[in-house]
């Protein structure tokens, strides 16, 4: 409470909701408030600053995909060491692909914060990934390269980022699991609802239980995401004992 | 003496060589010298680890790459704040250029780190390059992503980086000065030779002189880069003085 009592009375109305939707966003306390109002402006605003300068979130958007490139540069670099400079480029642009990071940025519901001239439905499918980038580049100019590996590592590694599927080794987590159970003669449930709480965007979760235990929860924009999402829970669960030949 | 001594003491005499070699020129003293090794072997070597996983620079070329890109990026991002993100985008590749690349690697004389199978005549130009890459890639591991930073800074962006040349507005900075000498009526003298010192390469070095003082001095591979380097030098001293229309 003391948070929000403190950000209320030095900001306008508006900059504290945007603050108190932002610290749930990012996991942590934004400090440069105008680089993530800038990161979510669009050109069609049509702002200027003192000097003439447009804000809009298009400077912020090379810088951003710079630092994301850069991260998952070195996540790769970590996590595969056999990989050769080939695979680990190949695999980097899978991850940071523009399908991708829409894919992200939709999930994220960041166009919720855009300020835009334009409709949202005229706005293009691209818009999300780019204010993805683009609030990276903010959070890299507030809070620095480390809180940036941060952010990436919880809101683009750890739901998205899956070498096995990546490499086409697994297609569908879903499908190996339901396979595994099959075989190992255990008992399996997905329950799976709409979920979308106070978000405009529609969200599904899913809960999987095996032998009657609930193993793990998925919640994504789509059912089948959920799933993957769960079934992908389950599969690190258990992965000392599926095998994947 | 005393970080010397301790070297000596708890590495092979061709460890310690590396590491003091490193020292200077990095500026700070590292820590992982496996990194540097591998940054400095090339494929040609045919080294394996334990693993059989090959010891060479290039997964190091590809994260050195990808951080050099992000610091840059950051660089352009906060240096030119009228600067679009088309513009920004082509600065960092005038900057990132494989040519630019190795001739710093180059001026940086990293070849004489580098183990290869390979005749140097036959290595090609792209070597310099890629073990400047590779080398950042290793401070990256190393010591973090502030070193690199620092070192990329005082390495390239300082000695290197020029957005008025990159821009077409300077086409040379010694015809610049010499310019705006005459047309001031000042004396001036370019005192140009060679000076390699105990490099390999050849350097050559100048001191510029304005009515009789002294102003700057530039170091480099050729005797053009180095008088670019000190005119340079000697623009940023008078540059409120020296007008560019």
């Amino acid at each position: 409470m003391n948070f929000i009592r403190k950000i209320v009375k030095s900001h306008s109305v508006e900059d504290a909701e945007l603050y108190i939707e932002l610290k749930k966003l990012l996991n942590f306390s934004p400090r440069k408030i105008n680089k993530y109002k800038k990161a979510f402006t669009h050109r069609s605003v049509q702002m200027l600053d003192k000097k003439g300068i447009p804000i809009n979130y298009e400077r912020l958007e090379f810088l951003g995909d710079s630092i994301l490139g850069s991260v998952i540069a070195s996540y790769l670099y970590k996590k595969v060491p056999e990989g050769t400079e080939g695979y680990l480029t190949q695999m980097r642009s899978k991850i940071v692909s523009r399908e991708h990071l829409n894919e992200l940025g939709k999930d994220l519901n960041l166009i919720k914060f855009v300020k835009s001239n334009i409709d949202q439905a005229n706005v293009g499918d691209n818009i999300h990934g780019n204010i993805f980038e683009a609030l990276v580049g903010a959070i890299y100019l507030d809070k620095g390269y480390n809180f940036c590996q941060k952010f990436i590592h919880e809101k683009v590694i750890v739901p998205y980022v899956d070498i096995e599927k990546l490499e086409g080794k697994i297609t569908s987590y879903k499908g190996l699991i339901i396979e595994w159970c099959q075989k190992q003669k255990k008992k399996y449930s997905f329950d799976t609802y709409e979920d979308s709480g106070n978000e405009s965007i529609k969200h599904f979760s899913v809960k999987i239980s095996i032998d009657g235990e609930q193993i793990a929860k998925g919640r994504a924009t789509s059912k089948k995401k959920a799933e993957e999402m769960a079934s992908k829970r389950v599969y690190y669960a258990f992965q000392n004992e599926i095998s994947l030949n």
